[in-house]
């Protein structure tokens, strides 16, 4: 399902990492950085509330505006009961939309944001999310200090948050269309491929983003996934060749460029609901606004992994998100 | 933030739930039940994505339609993950947006989804939402089997999913406004006392609605909370009056309505995301089609209440989406 948007701009964008998201080959993008995980709290949890709050903040002092009653905040992030998010909105007296779409969120919240924008429900949306590495390990994996080594495949979660202000008033980054996804499941049990996980999703919701706007995917100067990791990267180019006969040839994923793979321990890339905003926020609108790709397909994967589902040895659903965004000269 | 809707209207709803609901005084108004909490699965967690199949089947049924690709899901529920709406929309190819918002699912789901249609991004809606006592107990308390004895102010989960169609054609049940809620931190620590964490939302959203509507609360021939219980209604009474001085007389909480008190094992009443769209679309609409109800003010309450937070030793903060609901004759 396809919405296009009439007056839907992304007029302020802010990013906050941690140390391994500030030292990959993306670093100089973010508007600021931690220099260890816990950012002066007690724990991995709280520690992700400051970095959501610590975005709004920077959010509000970049786009110089103050947080009015005509904010509508959208958001989520990877944590039991979007726990980060909750939280983090306790601290403002505005409308929430809590959304759990893993790591689809952000394009999720921009979906969302944009439809209530432009049908002039709301007048100004903040769209946020985040993930922190060792809460999210600590959540869905084993505690960091246990220190099992891990499969190739496996994905390292992002350290950061990213939120992003939506008005209908023009500016360089237009949110000219989104493709809500389908929950797809391609019968995937491995916890450590996400990348597997989540690839016919991503196919499934560029395919239909083609059909319903009557679009060949040379139309975009950029498709970004985020986040496959470098085999589910792999994956997807194969997918589309032999699925669908699409050639995905200006493509990269968000999860194989926030990182340097050769020198960071994050085996197959990043993932987390924080890494495609990072990487499209930071990285890539610099690009648009510089005019090195004027429009760009952005399709945010989740893996809807829950351990409940795991032990029940049952396997792990996926979904994917699209928005296209047009830079404006 | 309320929006007004033009022309949004309930079509059809489903009511599926287990023994304890089928049991209870509104039993009757139930469209379908099951005698034990597994419905035929091997665990809690599957039988609760067979609830919402369930429900969702049904409401087909009802309403003499099939799952077409105009349809839209919005749907979430109480597990981590949200991994019982993502599991049963893995058996659909319809786009799906994943919301979590505890126990208000329900209205927040009628908000977007009336917001979508009204914009005219999609022609139909369905919303969905679902919870398990079992399967809540397992994870955010004790295992049943453990047998610990609880304080009278515990509320208990519903076992139950509901869904709704909502589309743009006139209906006897018209979706006239909704209020999104705000985040509310009452600095209450108390796992079993819900009631007291959520009043305050409940009264902030109710307030929020009455003031961006120019309404008094007496037009409403019912303000329905959900789910409260017994100690949280009088809690939000009381804050009401002494606040606000806003008098609740045609006053009700659903998480009082479902079950029989006396000889039930419930506690202070029913709570779940199921707890409020199963007494309104099954016992409410009943009323309002028989005209005992013309204007209801639906307030479904949320607790955000994670585990991960508790044991941090942090409070727990609420949210209540409220929808005004019309009986059109």
């Amino acid at each position: 399902m396809t919405f296009k948007f009439k007056n839907v701009y992304i007029n302020e964008t802010s990013t906050v990492v941690g140390p391994y998201e500030s030292a990959g080959p993306l670093g100089k993008y973010f508007d600021f950085y931690y220099k260890d995980l816990y950012f002066g709290e007690k724990n991995w949890e709280q520690a992700e509330v400051k970095l959501v709050c610590e975005a709004i903040d920077r959010l509000t002092l970049k786009g110089n505006f103050s947080i009015d009653g005509d904010i509508g905040f959208i958001g989520g992030d990877l944590l039991n009961q979007i726990v980060v998010s909750n939280y983090a909105m306790s601290n403002f007296n505005n409308s929430f939309i809590g959304i759990y779409a893993a790591c689809s969120t952000a394009t999720l919240g921009l979906i969302l944001g944009a439809s209530l924008i432009d049908s002039g429900y709301m007048k100004k949306v903040i769209t946020f999310t985040s993930s922190h590495n060792t809460a999210a390990e600590k959540q869905y994996r084993y505690p960091v200090e246990y220190g099992g080594p891990k499969p190739k495949s496996t994905t390292f979660t992002a350290t950061g948050a990213a939120a992003a202000l939506l008005t209908g008033n023009t500016s360089t980054i237009k949110l000219e269309s989104g493709t809500l996804g389908v929950v797809i499941d391609s019968k995937v049990k491995d916890v450590f491929n996400m990348g597997a996980v989540m690839a016919k999703a991503a196919a499934d919701t560029i395919v239909k983003h083609l059909r319903d706007t009557g679009r060949d995917i040379d139309y975009y100067d950029l498709v970004l996934t985020g986040d496959l990791g470098v085999y589910g990267k792999k994956i997807l180019k194969e997918y589309m060749l032999s699925e669908y006969n699409i050639k995905l040839k200006n493509y990269n994923d968000t999860g194989v460029m926030l990182y340097d793979r050769e020198s960071q321990p994050v085996y197959a890339g990043a993932s987390g609901p924080a890494c495609a905003p990072l990487v499209t926020y930071g990285y890539i609108f610099d690009k648009m606004r510089k005019s090195k790709y004027k429009k760009v397909l952005l399709a945010a994967t989740g893996a809807l992994m829950s351990p409940t589902m795991v032990n029940h040895k049952l396997s792990i659903p996926a979904i994917c998100h699209a928005v296209s965004l047009e830079a404006i000269s």
